[in-house]
């Protein structure tokens, strides 16, 4: 690394991680905070595990419900309830949008939030809050709405079914692969990823293999959990600007699309990042990256066409069109109209990766 | 890593890494907190490093002189200068002993610090402090010591002579292998002490190899950087319950004692705590991890033996009396006074360490 530079930023966190320990740890965090009054957000989902984890704590208010994306209103009323309950801390129980909620609570009353996550999807690692109003998300990166301890159980995440679960860790893995290009992309960051995904790939291999245990759950949240350390670090990539575009224009299912759209991105990137392609295939036994990661994601029996996804090929040159204005100047290879036509049809398609780039 | 627990809590700081920068970035550092009025702290020898880095800055109050293990009546001195000048940041340039300074400074005063190491101690890393009255020396951690941002340019270090960055950077490699088997271990902080070893080993292997540039420096300083926080989480394991007593009863040197003795605890605790000498092993291409670890040390010319540091042979059974009750309970080998008096007559002696235990 020779002639380095970076400007990395560390974000402060605690994170209590233990399997059918979230009860314990969550009075733990909360306790050490100095909290005595708790606003408890959770998802319908995850009522019962929020009663369970929250039983003994002094819970001043609850909000039972959450809606994805982080509508407007509904931030209104759970500030409203958190002033009105005197809520001194935050607690939330579920996935990405019971986070959600509770940073846009923290980000406008200040209170400090716990977050006890259900799903594998990086949330509750990062400053980044989106609040949508009349279907526009706003986004932002905000030093109060980094929850300041999270507790990772795996138990939590045992309803989750099997394919959920895949998607959701696919969309981790992406989380570490986007970021080894990443506008900040750092040896930081990298090592953070690649741990991430020395985690998260032989858990999945062990998932499309039939296996499916609490052990297994483990690898998936602790590996989740670094990729997205390292993506909140590094910053979105080409992959996360293509998804940005598909799932806010064309309202493509958020993890499913991620496991799609990751292998061409790759492929397209591979031969201009040797090194990151390098870290992929040493985690596939020396496979190609892109075609490592398409085959995961087939073995895991996911869709790997965004035509089944919903995508019509007639919004292709829209998505182009989308697309290149936000294509990161830092990404390795640069982005033209036809590499990205070519690139959206293929994932459009589901065409199987070319072999091309680095091997390690 | 099934049935893991554990509570990490990961310090948030920002890090601004490039050669030949360090002017550049600390302006950058120093004005994104907003300061408007420097306390500058340099040792004697980084009195030249200091006008330049802040030659631009509006600084209010300058220390150019500093002393080890940071005297309280140097404390009284500095905190006195920070109030009279109304400094709003606290700016250090040199090696342990001027962030040392400036940690005591943030403490009593709440100034915010930023770091410029010249040296691989990696003390800027963590939010331990320490200050000495009358011999004695307090330690603690307090969130307000840790700098908020750390300024690294490798270019600074070269006037550090080779023998002092050998040591100084086996310092580092102990802060990661300790760190494998101390009380507060976890898959996160082994994730980045061995990133930090990955840099560290061949940076010191070419050093031995007689180069020594400024890439080599950049690869020492990043390795340092990443086992220093890898050791802030994980505290302190034998290794350092060992060279404390040493260097506090006996007042060996801090650097080359802690590169004598770590082969030694390795040699000890590798047959009960395989996973750690198999991660140690495999940056050696396999060699058995405490003989490599001596290896290295003698191929960089440190002595290999206390008594050439100045300990006595009639010294050591007050030594194991000392250490005793202070090794960690988690040790992954229980720790009995023959046990120890056996490993502390090995690295009094410089004798050869054995090769049992695990190999990767």
């Amino acid at each position: 690394m020779s002639g380095t530079s970076f400007d990395h930023t560390t974000l402060g966190q605690r994170v209590l991680f233990g399997s059918r320990a979230a009860v314990e740890n969550t009075a733990r965090a909360a306790g050490d905070l100095g909290a005595r009054r708790l606003l408890v957000i959770s998802g319908r989902s995850s009522v019962q595990a929020a009663e369970d984890v929250a039983g003994a704590l002094p819970v001043v208010a609850r909000i039972g419900e959450v809606v994805q994306h982080v509508p407007a209103d509904r931030v209104e009323a759970a500030v409203a309830l958190a002033r009105e309950s005197g809520a001194d801390l935050v607690l939330t129980i579920g996935g990405g949008s019971a986070t959600g909620l509770g940073k846009a609570v923290a980000l406008r009353t200040g209170a400090p939030l716990v977050a006890v996550p259900t799903t594998f999807s990086g949330s509750e690692a990062t400053d980044v809050w989106g609040i949508t109003t009349d279907g526009t998300k706003r986004t932002g990166s905000d030093p109060r709405v980094l929850p300041r301890a999270v507790v990772y159980d795996a138990a939590l995440t045992l309803g989750l079914p099997r394919d959920a679960v895949a998607a959701s860790s696919l969309n981790a893995v992406a989380h570490a692969v986007d970021g080894f290009w990443a506008p900040r992309a750092d040896p930081i960051n990298r090592a953070l990823g690649t741990e991430g995904l020395r985690a998260l790939v032989p858990a999945l291999q062990a998932l499309a293999d039939g296996r499916d245990d609490l052990g297994v759950r483990e690898e998936l949240l602790y590996g989740a959990h670094l990729t997205a350390v390292a993506f909140a670090s590094a910053g979105s990539g080409l992959h996360h600007k293509v998804c940005h575009v598909l799932g806010g224009a064309f309202g493509l299912p958020h993890a499913p699309m991620h496991a799609a759209v990751l292998p061409h991105v790759t492929a397209f990137n591979a031969p201009a990042a040797p090194e990151a392609a390098a870290r992929v295939s040493a985690l596939f036994g020396g496979l190609p990256a892109a075609s490592a990661l398409q085959q995961l994601h087939a073995s895991l029996g996911g869709p790997l066409a965004l035509r089944d996804l919903g995508l019509a090929e007639a919004d292709l040159p829209r998505a182009v069109e989308l697309v290149l204005p936000s294509a990161p100047a830092s990404n390795p290879r640069p982005v033209d109209a036809a590499a990205l036509a070519e690139l959206l049809h293929a994932a459009w398609a589901g065409d199987p990766v070319p072999d091309r780039g680095a091997q390690s």
